[in-house]
């Protein structure tokens, strides 16, 4: 089981030349070569250069990406797949150049089964659009990855969010896929059961695959019935210690928590300066329980016992919609009131994700950094799951802030692999965080991942350059 | 992607004897050729033939699974891992010889993490003596596949139980695993982190492989907290649709029921004969509701309001523990009142599992099948997922009513493909349901499997003849 070394290089430019001749010819103004087009597509919201491919196509089927696989694989032409350009990561980046795939135009919800609890959707449709049209089933799909992205990329990303405490992952949310493989075949991974030993899991194999295997054109999601009853809460903490404290013992006693965020002192002044708020500067908690109105209550109640153990409080919640958007305020505006805190900055975001009893350390560990590096990096955290986000804001033309920045961001992901965790829980490998692979998993487990990765992808067509580049 | 086909054949009896007398010189007297030991170890429960391994060897460590391993790898000997025995579909048996690893000696519980609500464990304690050694820290671990088989053995399998529609399956609650690879490498396959982005998904990769690609040394669970109270209910139904109706409307309510299973009025009078019961003789419904008191008694309000819509009831239930076992009763002897139908008759179980809104069909269907075709098979089913066994009980010295029952088999498993289901919801495919996964996943996807399997095993040594013999 010895990695090889793949020999990627871009293709010679009349090989370029002929497969965008021949996408032309077939898709006609549905291959894009104008440069903003193609810059928007090797689109990265990170410090990553931009790396645009040399063609973007927007099929509007499952066969007319085989078709495209086809025609690339023969050329040796790598291809991309593209949702809507949220990945954080570089994921879409075309450092061989290729062609990107765009599956803006396959928006389908191909089937509603309302008594299943399951839908299936073409990979362009975003979670809010799918939102939308399940709105009269009394259904909902739960993963909330915060931008409105694709499900196609939800699912290689395998994203998450801020419910997934509750209602897990894209890993577990996705009952199975019809993906285009290298050779241009189309591929069925699953049956509609809701559980199956019929082999290996084939779903699971692509679900955070990040484009590296093949193309999903069509994805079996699991839905959830609207709760009914909600409530939303917030409450302060001394100290970010008492608020992770509070949060093992909800989790560990079985509270159904919907959602659990964090918010630390500097987001908190951020959100406060933005929103014209009065929070208390302190250690935040947000909450969300779903269920009946009794267990709601309920839920509601023992939480606030909880953080009382823990010094929290004073612990507000409501039902109705209004009060509880005005007790979320707060967890919706983190991102702009980020942004507020110093203008002109670009703002990063790290996603490590550490077992729920070393959150408090490497929360604590990491907020000392912060600080020690002369940065500012509000934190918001998932930390039900002991996933937290940083945002430092670095200002890009400042080579030293820079540098300051990306060795914070080095050692935040060493120091959630040294804590039994991960350097990404949500936002995925891409090009940024290749680098801590080998520490994260062994070198044998990699070797086995690039195993895969070679039997199923001789040539490097899909999205060459991520995850396990040479 | 074309399939490629093995050549596996029995090692050569020199090679067989060198391995044995390699192994036997390492493990002594844990390497054990008995005809007795190694027909144990070629363990079926169905009808298929045993077929013992040449060895069988109780290593205590992961390093002596590997030592084991590599000795194989060179001489291209076959490896069986083994548990308890307990496979329902040949999955022990070695029909090209080779070396059982049985985990018996492996039982370790490696470390609790209480606060992270998970647990490290070697592959051979089973599912009670875990859950023995938990008793004190307030966590369980609810798989219940019905036999008390080992961790490793589930995992492999990806069991699941009377209790997945509430907790889910193997592949939701194993978070990582140490494999030796076919190679004799050491992979762990994930962290501690209760959820990760970072690569391609291995856990799930190992995880109903069935030891077809490395032997599973050590697994980290999921625990969840023991609920505070219990609620346990049964209900009569006029017919199976009314049931499955009620099953359905439950589920989707979002009413999180911890377990909803259907005896059929077959079982319901072996159970009635068998334990001295009354009673009704129809389509019985038993559920369990796990939390706090307040919210087990309102599930359980909520759910006698859903049966009564569609005509099912008196509908009982009880939170106290000796209140719940008698209500239970009937579920608990289903496997014993069911023999003692027909003594002397072989009880089989088939396993299929289709989306819940077909269920009520596929149930009907296969009830008249069962009339239909001269058969005793009670019905016993993990409703709340679509999935359910018949247990035909057929005197295996009548080859005309062996004949039937296994045309009876196949028939069910095509109706339930069919139906956008599976052939096996649990118990896995083994030498059994091989027939069956060309239809249920198609040839593309079943050439990526082979593909998979080809790559990691190029000598076909770990467990071969399984899933996707040549």
């Amino acid at each position: 089981m010895t990695a090889q070394t793949y020999h990627r290089s871009r293709p010679e430019e009349a090989v370029v030349q002929r497969v965008v001749a021949d996408l032309q010819a077939r898709f006609g103004n549905r291959a894009v070569t104008s440069q903003a087009v193609r810059e928007q597509h090797g689109h990265t919201t990170t410090w990553l250069t931009n790396q645009p491919p040399d063609v973007v196509v927007f099929p509007h089927s499952t066969e007319e990406v085989a078709a495209i696989v086809r025609l690339c694989a023969e050329a040796r032409m790598p291809v991309i797949p593209f949702g809507t350009g949220t990945s954080l990561e570089g994921h879409l980046n075309a450092p061989y150049g290729g062609v990107s795939v765009d599956t803006s135009m396959m928006k389908a919800v191909v089937a509603i089964h309302a008594e299943d609890l399951d839908c299936v959707v073409q990979p362009g449709i975003t979670r809010k659009e799918l939102n939308e049209q399940l709105r009269d089933t009394g259904l909902f799909f739960p993963i909330d990855p915060g931008a409105d992205a694709s499900l196609g990329g939800m699912v290689s990303t395998r994203a998450s969010g801020t419910n997934a405490v509750r209602y897990g992952t894209m890993k577990d949310n996705t009952l199975s896929l019809t993906v285009v493989t290298p050779g241009g075949e189309i591929v069925k991974t699953g049956t509609r059961a809701k559980k199956s030993s019929a082999g290996y899991d084939l779903t699971r194999l692509f679900v955070g695959s990040e484009g590296t295997l093949g193309i999903v054109t069509e994805i079996t999601l699991r839905l959830h019935g609207i709760p009914e009853a909600i409530a939303a809460g917030i409450c302060p903490f001394p100290t970010l210690g008492s608020a992770c404290e509070a949060v093992i013992v909800t989790i560990q006693s079985g509270l159904p928590v919907a959602r659990i965020e964090l918010l630390d002192d500097v987001q908190v002044r951020a959100v406060n300066a933005y929103s014209k708020l009065t929070l208390p500067v302190s250690p935040l908690l947000l909450l969300e329980f779903h269920g009946t109105e009794a267990s709601v209550a309920e839920q509601s109640q023992r939480f606030g016992e909880i953080a009382a153990e823990y010094g929290g409080g004073p612990f507000e919640w409501a039902t109705k919609a209004e009060e509880r958007s005005r007790l979320w305020q707060a967890r919706h505006d983190v991102y702009w009131a980020s942004l507020g805190l110093r203008p002109g900055a670009k703002g990063l975001a790290s996603d490590v994700c550490v077992p729920i009893s070393r959150l408090a350390e490497c929360l604590e560990e990491t907020k000392r950094d912060i600080e020690a590096s002369g940065l500012i990096a509000p934190i918001v955290g998932h930390v039900g799951d002991g996933n937290f986000h940083t945002g430092p804001l670095v200002m890009m033309d400042d080579p030293d802030e820079v540098a300051r920045c990306e060795a914070f961001l080095h050692r935040l992901a060493e120091r959630a692999i040294a804590m039994e965790g991960t350097c990404t829980g949500e936002h995925g490998v891409g090009q940024g965080k290749m680098k801590y692979l080998k520490a994260e998993h062994g070198q044998p487990a990699l070797d086995l991942m690039r195993l895969l990765k070679r039997a199923i992808d001789p040539d490097d067509i899909m999205n060459p350059g991520k995850i396990l580049a040479a």
